[in-house]
């Protein structure tokens, strides 16, 4: 019963993450308020900013001005992230100064994605040629994230270079009571000396 | 800290209705994982949908294939509603038959929306050329909807028809206890004999 092109536009909406059909058609609504100039800067965008992100060709981070700010850093540690997005997740924390290496994805033998998805052997070469001490897995903890770090583990244990996995454990802030079994049985596994 | 390209498209999908910062970040990062061709459409539909969607000059619906779906309806009953999407929420229900007038918003004085932005005159017009019997205000039950329906009612006294508006009172399948008073108020003043 909708106008065709205003399907097609709830269409588009829909598939974005968590956007469901009642979400896509309040976004559609609203967008068809939008003044035209804002709508059409907003369709040149998304049309463009796949061909104007410019990715680092050596650690696979977003580059600012056509220059990696993450590549210049210490080469000791380097963090295995599977997306670009992952890093500024980290560098909010202020708790990480080391290098990156998006490795562009996750195991998953459901989605058919397999470890030639995965940007592997540049690491290996990127660990052999900058001589890293140690390398932080920093993945998922799903289903994904586990196999892909065991994956990584195995793939890099030739090398001389110490492979670490961030903590599984109590979120801050959080209550016992609410905390699922797994997490607790993590918790208590990796539990630190006080 | 982001590219350029990526925090114009992160501003724009935030002022989405409900979307904050975080969830315009997510929107942006999975339409990067989006194929170039689907980002092109999905770009173009924003930049044309305004120009591609007509409406209808009598009634202000939207129209397909040039032609009101509503406007061959019986004249005896219009259905007064601030934005063409209410036609379908109203539609859904299968318990309307009629015409519809869509006033193209509501009065908030505080957004600077006066009753020159409403649709009104044409709405008198129409009454007077249809010889309509009765007109159902569906409006908001919110300040601005409560307002608005009490101007269009002094608008609309001089002429010969019957005035309604929607009932209130619970909504279906809500339980008293989490009813607030101003529902409930109502419920009462509107209680039916039964």
């Amino acid at each position: 019963m909708y106008p065709k092109d205003l399907l097609i536009l709830i269409n588009f909406l829909r598939k974005l993450p968590g956007v469901g059909s009642k979400t896509a058609e309040r976004f559609a609504f609203n967008l068809l308020n939008w003044d035209e100039e804002s709508l059409k800067t907003f369709g040149k965008t998304l049309q463009e900013v796949k061909a104007k992100i410019a990715y680092c060709p050596e650690c696979g981070c977003f580059m600012l001005q056509d220059e990696c700010h993450f590549c210049k850093r210490s080469p000791e540690i380097i963090c295995v992230i599977s997306s670009p997005k992952d890093v500024f997740t980290i560098e909010r924390t202020n708790s990480y100064n080391g290098l990156y290496h998006v490795i562009k994805g996750l195991l998953s033998p459901i989605d058919g994605k397999n470890e030639s998805h995965l940007d592997l052997p540049k690491l290996s070469a990127r660990i052999e040629k900058l001589k890293s001490k140690e390398v932080i897995v920093a993945l998922d903890s799903t289903i994904e994230g586990d196999t892909t770090a065991l994956y990584i583990k195995d793939q890099l244990k030739s090398l001389n270079v110490k492979i670490s996995r961030l903590a599984f454990g109590l979120p801050i802030g959080s209550s016992l009571e609410y905390i699922d079994g797994g997490t607790l049985t993590q918790a208590i596994i990796g539990r630190q000396i006080y």
